[in-house]
Protein backbone atom coordinates (compact mmCIF):
# COMPACT_ATOMS: atom_id res chain seq x y z
CA UNK A 1 0.00 0.00 0.00
CA UNK A 2 1.52 3.25 -0.39
CA UNK A 3 -1.67 5.57 1.16
CA UNK A 4 1.07 7.49 2.77
CA UNK A 5 2.79 9.16 -0.45
CA UNK A 6 -0.61 10.90 -0.57
CA UNK A 7 -0.23 12.32 2.93
CA UNK A 8 3.82 13.11 2.08
CA UNK A 9 2.64 15.01 -1.15
CA UNK A 10 -0.06 17.51 0.98
CA UNK A 11 2.97 18.38 3.35
CA UNK A 12 5.09 19.63 0.99
CA UNK A 13 6.07 22.26 3.04
CA UNK A 14 9.23 23.57 3.81
CA UNK A 15 9.52 26.10 6.40
CA UNK A 16 12.97 27.71 5.74
CA UNK A 17 11.49 28.97 2.69
CA UNK A 18 8.96 30.76 4.50
CA UNK A 19 8.75 33.94 6.84
CA UNK A 20 5.62 34.82 9.10
CA UNK A 21 3.09 37.03 8.01
CA UNK A 22 2.44 39.02 11.28
CA UNK A 23 -0.75 41.40 12.29
CA UNK A 24 -0.94 42.70 16.05
CA UNK A 25 1.53 39.89 17.28
CA UNK A 26 -0.39 37.09 15.86
CA UNK A 27 0.55 35.07 12.60
CA UNK A 28 -2.02 35.24 9.18
CA UNK A 29 -0.42 33.93 7.19
CA UNK A 30 3.17 32.17 5.76
CA UNK A 31 5.07 34.06 2.86
CA UNK A 32 7.27 31.99 0.61
CA UNK A 33 10.45 34.63 0.47
CA UNK A 34 10.67 35.46 -2.40
CA UNK A 35 7.18 36.97 -3.02
CA UNK A 36 7.86 38.92 0.44
CA UNK A 37 10.62 40.33 -1.67
CA UNK A 38 8.10 41.54 -4.19
CA UNK A 39 5.84 42.95 -1.26
CA UNK A 40 9.03 45.33 -0.68
CA UNK A 41 7.53 47.53 -2.72
CA UNK A 42 4.34 48.13 -0.90
CA UNK A 43 6.23 49.65 1.93
CA UNK A 44 3.34 51.89 3.54
CA UNK A 45 1.28 48.44 3.21
CA UNK A 46 4.40 45.82 4.79
CA UNK A 47 7.33 45.87 6.51
CA UNK A 48 9.86 43.24 5.36
CA UNK A 49 12.51 42.15 7.44
CA UNK A 50 14.85 38.85 7.11
CA UNK A 51 12.29 36.42 9.03
CA UNK A 52 9.06 38.28 9.33
CA UNK A 53 6.97 40.31 7.23
CA UNK A 54 4.70 42.61 9.18
CA UNK A 55 1.27 43.95 7.65
CA UNK A 56 0.84 47.50 8.31
CA UNK A 57 -2.44 49.09 7.19
CA UNK A 58 -3.44 51.50 10.00
CA UNK A 59 -7.75 50.84 10.97
CA UNK A 60 -10.12 47.95 10.85
CA UNK A 61 -10.82 44.80 8.92
CA UNK A 62 -12.52 47.06 6.14
CA UNK A 63 -9.40 49.49 5.27
CA UNK A 64 -6.96 46.16 5.51
CA UNK A 65 -9.18 44.97 2.90
CA UNK A 66 -9.94 47.82 0.38
CA UNK A 67 -5.78 48.40 1.03
CA UNK A 68 -5.06 44.86 0.33
CA UNK A 69 -7.42 44.91 -2.58
CA UNK A 70 -5.48 47.27 -4.38
CA UNK A 71 -2.24 45.51 -3.99
CA UNK A 72 -3.70 42.50 -5.30
CA UNK A 73 -5.13 44.24 -8.42
CA UNK A 74 -0.96 44.99 -8.89
CA UNK A 75 0.37 41.78 -8.55
CA UNK A 76 -2.72 40.85 -10.99
CA UNK A 77 -1.87 43.07 -13.23
CA UNK A 78 1.87 41.62 -13.82
CA UNK A 79 0.95 37.83 -13.46
CA UNK A 80 1.90 37.37 -10.11
CA UNK A 81 -1.25 36.35 -8.56
CA UNK A 82 -3.86 34.53 -10.71
CA UNK A 83 -6.54 36.69 -9.70
CA UNK A 84 -10.15 34.11 -9.55
CA UNK A 85 -14.02 34.37 -9.07
CA UNK A 86 -14.32 36.84 -6.81
CA UNK A 87 -14.56 34.31 -3.52
CA UNK A 88 -13.55 36.23 -0.77
CA UNK A 89 -12.19 34.28 2.07
CA UNK A 90 -12.19 35.93 5.29
CA UNK A 91 -8.80 35.28 7.01
CA UNK A 92 -8.05 35.31 10.68
CA UNK A 93 -5.10 34.65 12.91
CA UNK A 94 -7.23 31.45 14.23
CA UNK A 95 -9.82 29.44 13.59
CA UNK A 96 -12.92 30.82 15.30
CA UNK A 97 -11.49 33.90 15.86
CA UNK A 98 -13.04 37.65 14.23
CA UNK A 99 -11.52 38.23 10.51
CA UNK A 100 -8.75 40.71 10.29
CA UNK A 101 -9.35 40.99 6.41
CA UNK A 102 -10.91 39.30 3.67
CA UNK A 103 -8.90 38.24 0.48
CA UNK A 104 -9.93 37.20 -3.06
CA UNK A 105 -9.56 33.34 -2.89
CA UNK A 106 -6.63 33.80 -5.97
CA UNK A 107 -4.49 35.37 -3.46
CA UNK A 108 -4.95 33.39 -0.75
CA UNK A 109 -1.60 30.68 -1.17
CA UNK A 110 0.50 33.78 -2.69
CA UNK A 111 0.25 35.11 1.35
CA UNK A 112 -0.41 31.39 2.50
CA UNK A 113 -3.22 32.39 4.71
CA UNK A 114 -4.81 29.91 6.14
CA UNK A 115 -7.62 28.09 4.30
CA UNK A 116 -10.78 26.26 5.40
CA UNK A 117 -12.97 23.81 3.14
CA UNK A 118 -15.86 21.12 4.18
CA UNK A 119 -16.42 17.70 2.68
CA UNK A 120 -18.85 15.59 2.79
CA UNK A 121 -18.61 11.70 2.16
CA UNK A 122 -21.95 10.23 0.88
CA UNK A 123 -21.87 6.47 2.15
CA UNK A 124 -24.51 3.59 2.65
CA UNK A 125 -24.23 0.47 4.38
CA UNK A 126 -24.88 -2.96 2.23
CA UNK A 127 -24.75 -6.23 2.86
CA UNK A 128 -21.20 -6.47 1.08
CA UNK A 129 -19.90 -3.65 2.81
CA UNK A 130 -19.64 0.44 2.95
CA UNK A 131 -20.96 2.24 -0.06
CA UNK A 132 -19.37 5.90 -1.04
CA UNK A 133 -21.01 8.20 -3.68
CA UNK A 134 -18.11 9.43 -5.61
CA UNK A 135 -18.28 12.80 -7.88
CA UNK A 136 -16.33 13.44 -10.74
CA UNK A 137 -15.17 16.87 -11.07
CA UNK A 138 -15.45 18.77 -14.34
CA UNK A 139 -12.70 18.57 -17.10
CA UNK A 140 -13.39 22.36 -17.24
CA UNK A 141 -12.07 23.27 -13.12
CA UNK A 142 -8.84 25.29 -12.57
CA UNK A 143 -7.94 22.50 -9.84
CA UNK A 144 -7.55 18.47 -10.41
CA UNK A 145 -10.08 18.75 -13.68
CA UNK A 146 -11.76 15.64 -14.01
CA UNK A 147 -10.47 13.97 -10.99
CA UNK A 148 -12.49 11.99 -8.71
CA UNK A 149 -14.06 13.84 -5.59
CA UNK A 150 -16.45 13.41 -2.50
CA UNK A 151 -20.11 13.84 -2.72
CA UNK A 152 -20.17 17.50 -1.71
CA UNK A 153 -17.32 19.84 -1.27
CA UNK A 154 -16.14 23.47 -0.66
CA UNK A 155 -14.18 26.21 0.52
CA UNK A 156 -15.57 27.87 3.68
CA UNK A 157 -15.83 31.30 2.62
CA UNK A 158 -18.10 34.38 1.78
CA UNK A 159 -18.97 35.28 5.48
CA UNK A 160 -20.91 31.37 5.73
CA UNK A 161 -19.54 29.15 8.74
CA UNK A 162 -18.35 25.77 8.20
CA UNK A 163 -22.85 24.54 8.52
CA UNK A 164 -23.58 27.09 6.22
CA UNK A 165 -21.05 26.17 3.50
CA UNK A 166 -22.05 22.62 4.06
CA UNK A 167 -25.72 23.56 3.26
CA UNK A 168 -25.55 25.57 0.20
CA UNK A 169 -22.43 23.12 -1.12
CA UNK A 170 -24.76 19.95 -0.80
CA UNK A 171 -28.02 21.80 -2.77
CA UNK A 172 -25.59 22.88 -5.32
CA UNK A 173 -23.23 20.42 -5.96
CA UNK A 174 -25.42 17.22 -5.25
CA UNK A 175 -29.52 18.52 -4.87
CA UNK A 176 -29.34 17.46 -1.18
CA UNK A 177 -32.26 19.02 0.42
CA UNK A 178 -31.64 20.87 3.88
CA UNK A 179 -34.02 18.30 5.31
CA UNK A 180 -31.30 15.42 4.55
CA UNK A 181 -28.03 17.17 4.78
CA UNK A 182 -29.36 17.49 8.46
CA UNK A 183 -28.96 14.55 9.22
CA UNK A 184 -25.22 14.80 8.12
CA UNK A 185 -22.98 14.85 11.24
CA UNK A 186 -19.20 16.53 12.21
CA UNK A 187 -16.68 13.92 12.27
CA UNK A 188 -13.18 15.63 12.34
CA UNK A 189 -10.91 17.59 9.94
CA UNK A 190 -7.73 16.89 7.85
CA UNK A 191 -5.31 19.50 7.54
CA UNK A 192 -1.79 20.20 5.23
CA UNK A 193 0.66 22.40 4.06
CA UNK A 194 1.05 22.19 0.59
CA UNK A 195 3.82 24.34 -1.74
CA UNK A 196 2.43 25.35 -4.68
CA UNK A 197 3.65 27.16 -7.92
CA UNK A 198 1.84 30.58 -6.35
CA UNK A 199 3.43 30.15 -2.56
CA UNK A 200 1.32 28.07 0.03
CA UNK A 201 -1.72 26.01 0.47
CA UNK A 202 -2.37 25.75 4.76
CA UNK A 203 -5.62 23.73 4.20
CA UNK A 204 -8.31 22.33 6.95
CA UNK A 205 -11.27 20.55 5.43
CA UNK A 206 -13.85 19.93 7.69
CA UNK A 207 -15.40 16.53 7.39
CA UNK A 208 -19.06 15.20 7.81
CA UNK A 209 -20.46 11.93 6.97
CA UNK A 210 -23.97 11.29 5.67
CA UNK A 211 -25.24 8.14 5.62
CA UNK A 212 -28.03 8.21 2.53
CA UNK A 213 -31.20 6.51 1.93
CA UNK A 214 -31.22 3.31 -0.52
CA UNK A 215 -33.62 5.87 -2.62
CA UNK A 216 -30.89 8.66 -2.73
CA UNK A 217 -29.04 9.46 -5.98
CA UNK A 218 -27.47 13.27 -6.49
CA UNK A 219 -27.65 15.52 -9.37
CA UNK A 220 -25.15 18.31 -9.90
CA UNK A 221 -26.76 21.74 -10.27
CA UNK A 222 -23.59 24.01 -10.78
CA UNK A 223 -21.22 22.32 -13.35
CA UNK A 224 -18.34 21.41 -11.46
CA UNK A 225 -19.12 17.83 -11.31
CA UNK A 226 -19.99 15.98 -14.20
CA UNK A 227 -21.17 12.36 -12.60
CA UNK A 228 -22.08 10.92 -9.53
CA UNK A 229 -21.05 7.10 -8.95
CA UNK A 230 -21.64 4.68 -6.34
CA UNK A 231 -18.17 3.55 -5.41
CA UNK A 232 -17.45 -0.06 -2.56
CA UNK A 233 -15.53 2.21 0.16
CA UNK A 234 -12.59 -0.83 -0.03
CA UNK A 235 -12.58 0.08 -3.75
CA UNK A 236 -12.23 3.58 -3.32
CA UNK A 237 -9.41 3.04 -0.89
CA UNK A 238 -7.79 0.45 -3.24
CA UNK A 239 -7.76 3.42 -6.01
CA UNK A 240 -6.24 6.08 -3.35
CA UNK A 241 -3.39 3.59 -2.85
CA UNK A 242 -2.66 2.69 -6.19
CA UNK A 243 -3.97 5.23 -8.61
CA UNK A 244 -3.75 8.91 -8.51
CA UNK A 245 -7.78 8.97 -9.70
CA UNK A 246 -8.26 10.79 -6.95
CA UNK A 247 -8.23 15.20 -6.13
CA UNK A 248 -4.78 15.34 -4.25
CA UNK A 249 -6.87 16.51 -1.30
CA UNK A 250 -9.38 13.75 -1.81
CA UNK A 251 -7.34 11.15 -1.28
CA UNK A 252 -6.84 12.02 2.57
CA UNK A 253 -10.48 12.51 3.08
CA UNK A 254 -10.93 8.89 1.93
CA UNK A 255 -8.17 7.79 4.48
CA UNK A 256 -9.63 9.28 6.92
CA UNK A 257 -12.99 7.93 6.08
CA UNK A 258 -11.06 4.37 6.09
CA UNK A 259 -9.45 4.86 9.80
CA UNK A 260 -12.80 5.78 11.31
CA UNK A 261 -15.02 3.16 9.57
CA UNK A 262 -12.68 0.20 10.15
CA UNK A 263 -11.27 -0.13 6.41
CA UNK A 264 -7.69 0.44 8.48
CA UNK A 265 -7.06 -1.30 11.14
CA UNK A 266 -4.24 -0.86 13.60
CA UNK A 267 -2.25 -4.03 12.03
CA UNK A 268 -1.43 -1.90 9.14
CA UNK A 269 2.16 -1.02 9.79
CA UNK A 270 1.80 2.55 8.72
CA UNK A 271 -1.33 2.74 10.84
CA UNK A 272 -0.08 5.89 13.20
CA UNK A 273 1.71 7.45 10.63
CA UNK A 274 -1.33 7.76 8.53
CA UNK A 275 -3.31 9.00 11.28
CA UNK A 276 -0.58 11.54 13.00
CA UNK A 277 0.02 12.62 8.76
CA UNK A 278 -3.84 13.85 8.45
CA UNK A 279 -3.53 15.98 11.58
CA UNK A 280 0.19 17.30 10.75
CA UNK A 281 -1.05 20.73 9.24
CA UNK A 282 -2.77 21.77 12.06
CA UNK A 283 -1.04 23.31 14.38
CA UNK B 1 -15.99 24.09 27.78
CA UNK B 2 -12.50 23.39 29.24
CA UNK B 3 -11.85 19.84 27.33
CA UNK B 4 -8.14 20.91 26.47
CA UNK B 5 -7.06 20.74 30.00
CA UNK B 6 -6.84 17.01 29.41
CA UNK B 7 -5.07 16.95 26.12
CA UNK B 8 -2.73 19.53 28.08
CA UNK B 9 -2.21 17.15 31.22
CA UNK B 10 -1.51 14.44 29.25
CA UNK B 11 1.06 15.97 27.27
CA UNK B 12 3.17 17.35 29.85
CA UNK B 13 6.21 16.17 28.63
CA UNK B 14 9.64 18.31 28.28
CA UNK B 15 11.72 17.54 25.66
CA UNK B 16 14.79 19.09 27.33
CA UNK B 17 14.19 16.45 30.72
CA UNK B 18 14.72 13.28 28.53
CA UNK B 19 17.06 11.75 26.09
CA UNK B 20 16.72 8.84 23.88
CA UNK B 21 17.42 5.55 24.40
CA UNK B 22 18.92 3.98 21.17
CA UNK B 23 19.47 0.56 20.27
CA UNK B 24 21.14 -0.41 16.48
CA UNK B 25 20.30 3.44 15.33
CA UNK B 26 17.17 3.96 16.40
CA UNK B 27 15.27 5.11 19.43
CA UNK B 28 13.66 2.45 22.00
CA UNK B 29 13.03 4.76 24.98
CA UNK B 30 12.93 8.46 26.63
CA UNK B 31 15.02 8.48 29.73
CA UNK B 32 14.84 11.36 31.73
CA UNK B 33 18.32 12.26 32.54
CA UNK B 34 17.60 11.38 36.52
CA UNK B 35 17.02 8.22 35.16
CA UNK B 36 19.50 7.89 32.97
CA UNK B 37 22.41 8.85 35.48
CA UNK B 38 20.98 5.82 37.83
CA UNK B 39 21.52 3.39 34.59
CA UNK B 40 25.56 4.87 34.48
CA UNK B 41 25.82 1.88 37.51
CA UNK B 42 25.44 -0.72 34.52
CA UNK B 43 27.92 0.16 31.75
CA UNK B 44 28.26 -3.06 30.35
CA UNK B 45 24.53 -2.82 29.57
CA UNK B 46 24.03 0.96 29.12
CA UNK B 47 26.13 3.57 27.15
CA UNK B 48 24.82 7.20 29.60
CA UNK B 49 26.00 9.89 27.03
CA UNK B 50 25.32 13.77 27.83
CA UNK B 51 22.56 13.61 25.23
CA UNK B 52 21.87 10.11 24.01
CA UNK B 53 22.12 6.54 25.72
CA UNK B 54 22.76 3.78 24.11
CA UNK B 55 22.06 0.12 24.88
CA UNK B 56 24.63 -2.40 24.52
CA UNK B 57 23.22 -5.85 25.06
CA UNK B 58 25.01 -8.04 22.42
CA UNK B 59 22.97 -10.84 21.48
CA UNK B 60 19.20 -11.40 20.00
CA UNK B 61 15.86 -10.55 21.73
CA UNK B 62 16.01 -12.77 24.59
CA UNK B 63 19.56 -12.16 25.69
CA UNK B 64 18.68 -8.52 25.97
CA UNK B 65 15.71 -9.35 27.76
CA UNK B 66 17.01 -11.54 30.05
CA UNK B 67 19.85 -8.55 31.33
CA UNK B 68 17.49 -6.14 31.45
CA UNK B 69 14.89 -8.00 33.98
CA UNK B 70 18.37 -8.55 35.73
CA UNK B 71 19.00 -4.30 35.20
CA UNK B 72 14.57 -3.91 36.63
CA UNK B 73 15.69 -6.27 39.88
CA UNK B 74 18.09 -4.27 40.54
CA UNK B 75 16.54 -1.09 40.75
CA UNK B 76 13.07 -2.76 42.34
CA UNK B 77 15.40 -4.03 44.90
CA UNK B 78 16.01 -0.11 45.40
CA UNK B 79 13.04 0.93 45.40
CA UNK B 80 13.56 3.11 42.18
CA UNK B 81 11.11 1.11 39.79
CA UNK B 82 7.89 -0.82 41.15
CA UNK B 83 7.67 -4.15 39.60
CA UNK B 84 4.08 -4.95 38.92
CA UNK B 85 1.97 -7.62 37.65
CA UNK B 86 4.66 -9.76 35.60
CA UNK B 87 2.88 -7.97 32.52
CA UNK B 88 4.96 -7.81 29.51
CA UNK B 89 5.43 -5.33 27.01
CA UNK B 90 7.34 -6.17 23.59
CA UNK B 91 9.14 -2.91 23.24
CA UNK B 92 10.06 -2.34 19.37
CA UNK B 93 11.40 1.09 17.44
CA UNK B 94 8.01 1.67 15.71
CA UNK B 95 4.58 0.04 15.83
CA UNK B 96 4.62 -3.41 13.15
CA UNK B 97 8.13 -3.82 13.98
CA UNK B 98 9.82 -6.84 15.53
CA UNK B 99 10.54 -6.53 19.24
CA UNK B 100 13.77 -5.09 20.02
CA UNK B 101 13.00 -7.05 23.98
CA UNK B 102 10.38 -7.43 26.15
CA UNK B 103 9.94 -5.28 29.30
CA UNK B 104 8.18 -6.05 32.32
CA UNK B 105 5.06 -3.53 32.63
CA UNK B 106 6.01 -1.93 36.22
CA UNK B 107 9.65 -0.88 34.34
CA UNK B 108 7.92 0.74 30.94
CA UNK B 109 7.86 4.43 31.83
CA UNK B 110 11.30 4.11 33.55
CA UNK B 111 12.94 3.78 30.24
CA UNK B 112 10.23 5.99 28.56
CA UNK B 113 9.34 3.56 26.08
CA UNK B 114 6.45 3.71 23.99
CA UNK B 115 2.94 1.20 24.94
CA UNK B 116 0.03 0.59 23.20
CA UNK B 117 -3.57 0.13 24.70
CA UNK B 118 -6.33 -0.53 23.41
CA UNK B 119 -10.02 1.24 24.52
CA UNK B 120 -13.41 0.10 22.96
CA UNK B 121 -16.55 2.51 23.14
CA UNK B 122 -19.52 0.84 23.32
CA UNK B 123 -22.52 2.66 22.75
CA UNK B 124 -26.26 2.75 21.32
CA UNK B 125 -28.13 4.83 19.55
CA UNK B 126 -31.81 5.72 21.24
CA UNK B 127 -34.26 8.54 20.32
CA UNK B 128 -32.58 10.77 22.64
CA UNK B 129 -29.32 10.70 21.00
CA UNK B 130 -26.35 8.04 21.64
CA UNK B 131 -25.73 6.59 24.84
CA UNK B 132 -22.18 4.40 25.74
CA UNK B 133 -21.42 2.10 28.40
CA UNK B 134 -19.57 3.75 30.92
CA UNK B 135 -17.54 1.41 33.86
CA UNK B 136 -16.16 2.58 36.87
CA UNK B 137 -12.47 0.78 37.85
CA UNK B 138 -11.80 -0.64 40.99
CA UNK B 139 -11.25 1.37 43.96
CA UNK B 140 -8.30 -1.27 44.63
CA UNK B 141 -6.57 -0.45 40.91
CA UNK B 142 -2.86 1.39 41.38
CA UNK B 143 -3.76 3.54 38.61
CA UNK B 144 -6.53 5.85 38.91
CA UNK B 145 -8.74 4.04 41.36
CA UNK B 146 -12.43 4.57 41.20
CA UNK B 147 -12.34 6.28 38.28
CA UNK B 148 -15.13 6.28 35.19
CA UNK B 149 -13.54 4.27 32.54
CA UNK B 150 -14.58 2.96 28.57
CA UNK B 151 -16.60 -0.32 28.37
CA UNK B 152 -13.46 -2.21 27.60
CA UNK B 153 -9.58 -1.18 27.71
CA UNK B 154 -6.50 -2.90 28.36
CA UNK B 155 -3.08 -2.84 28.00
CA UNK B 156 -1.49 -4.24 24.52
CA UNK B 157 1.54 -7.45 25.73
CA UNK B 158 1.96 -10.57 26.37
CA UNK B 159 2.62 -11.26 22.68
CA UNK B 160 -0.89 -10.31 21.74
CA UNK B 161 -1.56 -7.97 18.82
CA UNK B 162 -4.18 -5.24 19.27
CA UNK B 163 -6.90 -7.26 18.38
CA UNK B 164 -6.34 -10.07 20.27
CA UNK B 165 -6.08 -8.00 23.20
CA UNK B 166 -9.27 -6.53 22.53
CA UNK B 167 -11.09 -9.88 22.09
CA UNK B 168 -9.63 -10.90 26.10
CA UNK B 169 -10.16 -8.16 27.88
CA UNK B 170 -13.95 -7.51 26.11
CA UNK B 171 -14.10 -11.18 27.28
CA UNK B 172 -12.58 -10.55 30.94
CA UNK B 173 -13.24 -6.56 31.53
CA UNK B 174 -17.19 -6.59 30.16
CA UNK B 175 -18.05 -10.16 29.11
CA UNK B 176 -18.82 -9.74 25.59
CA UNK B 177 -18.41 -13.04 23.56
CA UNK B 178 -16.28 -13.15 20.06
CA UNK B 179 -19.34 -12.78 18.01
CA UNK B 180 -20.11 -9.00 19.74
CA UNK B 181 -16.93 -8.44 19.67
CA UNK B 182 -16.14 -9.22 15.91
CA UNK B 183 -19.10 -6.41 15.28
CA UNK B 184 -16.60 -3.68 16.55
CA UNK B 185 -14.64 -1.78 14.24
CA UNK B 186 -11.42 0.41 14.39
CA UNK B 187 -11.58 3.78 14.39
CA UNK B 188 -8.50 5.87 14.74
CA UNK B 189 -5.65 5.70 17.66
CA UNK B 190 -5.50 8.86 20.23
CA UNK B 191 -1.70 9.55 21.71
CA UNK B 192 0.43 11.27 24.15
CA UNK B 193 3.51 11.74 26.11
CA UNK B 194 3.05 12.58 29.23
CA UNK B 195 5.65 12.82 32.04
CA UNK B 196 5.13 10.68 35.54
CA UNK B 197 6.42 10.42 38.65
CA UNK B 198 8.62 7.25 38.07
CA UNK B 199 9.61 8.60 34.44
CA UNK B 200 7.39 9.06 31.16
CA UNK B 201 4.36 7.62 29.56
CA UNK B 202 4.43 7.58 25.64
CA UNK B 203 1.42 5.85 25.18
CA UNK B 204 -0.94 5.37 22.09
CA UNK B 205 -4.46 4.02 22.64
CA UNK B 206 -6.00 2.29 19.53
CA UNK B 207 -10.06 2.87 19.68
CA UNK B 208 -12.74 0.34 18.87
CA UNK B 209 -16.57 1.81 18.43
CA UNK B 210 -18.97 -1.06 19.40
CA UNK B 211 -22.60 -0.37 18.86
CA UNK B 212 -24.22 -2.59 21.22
CA UNK B 213 -27.80 -4.16 20.94
CA UNK B 214 -30.60 -3.37 22.95
CA UNK B 215 -30.20 -6.55 25.16
CA UNK B 216 -26.53 -6.50 25.81
CA UNK B 217 -25.63 -5.58 29.70
CA UNK B 218 -22.34 -5.73 30.36
CA UNK B 219 -20.54 -7.93 33.09
CA UNK B 220 -17.20 -7.76 34.61
CA UNK B 221 -15.30 -10.64 35.36
CA UNK B 222 -12.11 -9.65 36.68
CA UNK B 223 -12.68 -7.20 39.59
CA UNK B 224 -10.78 -4.58 37.83
CA UNK B 225 -14.42 -3.03 36.95
CA UNK B 226 -16.85 -2.78 39.49
CA UNK B 227 -20.09 -1.53 38.01
CA UNK B 228 -20.96 -0.41 34.64
CA UNK B 229 -23.77 2.34 33.79
CA UNK B 230 -25.14 3.73 30.55
CA UNK B 231 -24.59 7.20 30.15
CA UNK B 232 -25.77 9.84 27.41
CA UNK B 233 -22.85 10.38 25.79
CA UNK B 234 -23.69 14.21 25.92
CA UNK B 235 -23.70 13.84 29.32
CA UNK B 236 -19.85 12.48 29.24
CA UNK B 237 -18.91 14.70 27.29
CA UNK B 238 -20.30 17.65 29.95
CA UNK B 239 -18.57 15.32 32.70
CA UNK B 240 -15.20 15.44 31.14
CA UNK B 241 -15.85 19.36 30.73
CA UNK B 242 -16.57 20.40 33.97
CA UNK B 243 -15.22 17.29 36.32
CA UNK B 244 -11.84 14.78 36.67
CA UNK B 245 -14.70 11.82 37.28
CA UNK B 246 -12.94 10.31 34.26
CA UNK B 247 -9.33 8.15 34.04
CA UNK B 248 -7.06 10.82 32.65
CA UNK B 249 -6.96 9.07 29.26
CA UNK B 250 -10.06 8.38 28.92
CA UNK B 251 -10.61 11.53 28.67
CA UNK B 252 -8.89 11.78 25.30
CA UNK B 253 -11.24 8.50 24.08
CA UNK B 254 -14.48 10.54 24.89
CA UNK B 255 -13.46 13.55 23.47
CA UNK B 256 -12.21 11.93 19.86
CA UNK B 257 -15.82 9.94 20.08
CA UNK B 258 -17.36 13.00 20.34
CA UNK B 259 -15.44 14.30 17.73
CA UNK B 260 -15.92 11.35 15.41
CA UNK B 261 -19.85 11.46 16.46
CA UNK B 262 -20.40 15.29 15.90
CA UNK B 263 -20.94 16.24 19.78
CA UNK B 264 -18.28 18.57 18.59
CA UNK B 265 -18.68 20.54 15.56
CA UNK B 266 -16.10 22.98 13.81
CA UNK B 267 -18.09 26.02 15.29
CA UNK B 268 -16.45 24.96 18.62
CA UNK B 269 -13.49 27.44 18.72
CA UNK B 270 -11.21 24.59 20.01
CA UNK B 271 -12.06 22.46 17.72
CA UNK B 272 -8.60 22.31 15.54
CA UNK B 273 -7.23 22.05 18.80
CA UNK B 274 -8.44 19.64 20.30
CA UNK B 275 -8.17 17.11 17.18
CA UNK B 276 -4.35 18.11 16.99
CA UNK B 277 -3.75 17.62 20.60
CA UNK B 278 -5.39 14.16 20.16
CA UNK B 279 -2.36 13.15 18.49
CA UNK B 280 0.08 15.05 19.07
CA UNK B 281 2.14 12.21 20.95
CA UNK B 282 1.98 10.03 17.89
CA UNK B 283 5.66 10.79 16.17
Amino acid sequence: MTLLRHIRACNSYRPERFIPLILAGERVGLLRRDNAEILRRFPEAFKIGAEIAELRIAGDAETRTARLDQVVEALVAEGLVGKWRNEVFAVAPHWGAAPVFNLDRGAVSFFGVRAYGVHMNGYRRAADGIWLWIGRRSPLKLVSPGKLDNLVAGGVGGGLGAWETLVKEAEEEASIPESLVAKAHAVGAVSYKMEVTQGLRDDVLFLYDLETPAEFVPQNRDGELVEFMPMKASEALARVSETDDFKFNVNLTIIDFALRHGLLKPEEPDYLDLLVGLHRGGE
